[in-house]
């Protein structure tokens, strides 16, 4: 396995694996590596010739006030992940290559990004879908792969691959969970012992508004109103916003006569997760 | 020589010559061809192994009120045109393919698209940019040839391509000018007799501009007076603006100590017109 900072070397690196006629996979990340992350990579290896994985905590993406200083960071155990599940680069640019003075390029995704995160994190995804797509064009990879847990990201990053012609296959792997069910994410590594207990409360308002849906409950309101409930009875929660919407456009729906995507964010204690799960009635013929 | 319409088929047209080890180069335009966009093609022609020249006449590069009805098109001499020059495939794809229903992605570039012709059309440069960044993806080019007239255009797609780390090479080429010194566009076809004879001011009064520059003019405010007393001597002619600019970012300057671009829009009659030239105090050394 090869480190690469460059981001010409990097580009050099994917002409001449392309000019042998190799397919790219790509897996970006911000590091920190955990099982989630793990079964991207691995997805990434079954899929093409050759796995880079880049890690890079994208400051474009972090609002006034978030975490993007105390994001945690373990280049070395990264490293050390990544070469067992059989990455062949980590690419892991610095930021002032990424964004040098001069700096003034966005990529806006305009619809899909208004709704849920959009709101309490106005410009995150447009840092996210500028990053990625500075990433599409570094790395060239033929395939994509990235987790369902940041599942408005997804969304956005398809919307900008079918919009921009970007010649990419972007590939979207199943939420990795804890045994208790809590979805794998960076920044559980912030949460007490305490606050790790109630941060269940989500997955439970998950499986609850799950048992409801297959029930054959199709009103949005009532199923919301379960699992705010579930969350509010946590007292560390604090709800940002629980959302049923539609799949593709991620609009507000009222009746699930779709495949729809149940999205929540919270706070547990000071820390913000996300998690969602697929409510879509043709599951349930 | 070919014509494409499909966004795939183009696809998957370069990716067959990238595969054979071949260059592209690309010449993306909105059609009727003039001396200048051949111009263009016979640089393309020289720096790749196989010469693409787009033809779309992009809607969201218009602003409202403006000629995107009227734009002049003719296809069947654009072909015959570009078969001549020695272009391998014109591609021009439908409008409904280019921005489906569901379309909501732009690429913004944001301080050098502020200046100049960002006043009075404040959405033109998001348009351009969006649809080069379209094209890129679409017939991966490695070299894209853009014509000089257009300054700040070229300006916002060099930018673009470092900030979004595109792998082309941005080429940009003289302005074409007729005999008497108008320089060609595609709108000229707008201008009756007497509008095209009073479009020459803009020429003169760029001429002007360069004698005294040579003579020593440094202060932008004296060479930009001379310049518009010109312009409205012109009973046809109503200023837009008239600027002196760095040529990198495009920020009005005071005094000439750098590279710099005198850049003028003025409408003749109906038709909106744009010119310049560089004033540079190393040429004059």
């Amino acid at each position: 396995m090869q480190t690469i900072n460059s981001i010409k070397e990097m580009q050099t690196f994917s002409n001449r694996e392309m000019g042998e006629g190799k397919t790219i996979a790509l897996v970006p990340t911000m590091g920190f590596f955990h099982p989630g992350h793990l079964s991207l990579m691995e997805e990434g290896r079954r899929r093409g010739d050759f796995l880079v994985v880049s890690i890079f905590v994208n400051p474009t993406q972090f609002g006034a006030g978030e975490d993007y200083e105390d994001y945690p960071r373990d280049m070395e155990r990264d490293q050390k992940l990544a070469e067992e599940t059989g990455v062949d680069v980590i690419f892991t640019p610095p930021v002032d290559e990424m964004y040098p003075s001069d700096y003034q390029t966005c990529v806006n995704v305009e619809e899909v990004t208004r709704n849920l995160c959009g709101i309490s994190r106005p410009a995150h995804f447009r840092g996210v879908t500028t990053v990625v797509c500075k990433l599409f064009s570094i790395v060239k990879p033929s395939f994509a792969i990235f987790g369902e847990k940041d599942f408005q990201q997804l969304v956005a990053i398809r919307q900008m691959v079918s919009d921009l012609n970007i010649d990419v296959k972007i590939v979207g792997m199943p939420i990795y969970r804890e045994e208790d069910g809590l979805a794998l994410s960076s920044r559980n590594k912030y949460l007490t012992p305490d606050e790790r207990k109630a941060a269940l409360c989500l997955f439970r308002s998950l499986m609850r508004a799950k048992e409801l849906f297959r029930q054959g409950e199709r009103k949005t309101e009532e199923i919301l109103s379960e699992v705010m409930s579930i969350i509010k009875a946590e007292q560390l929660a604090e709800i940002d916003y629980v959302k049923i919407c539609d799949v593709k456009t991620l609009k507000d729906i009222e009746q699930i006569n779709q495949e729809t995507v149940l999205a929540l964010a919270a706070k547990i204690g000071k820390t913000r997760l996300i998690d969602n799960i697929i409510l879509n009635p043709s599951d349930c013929i």
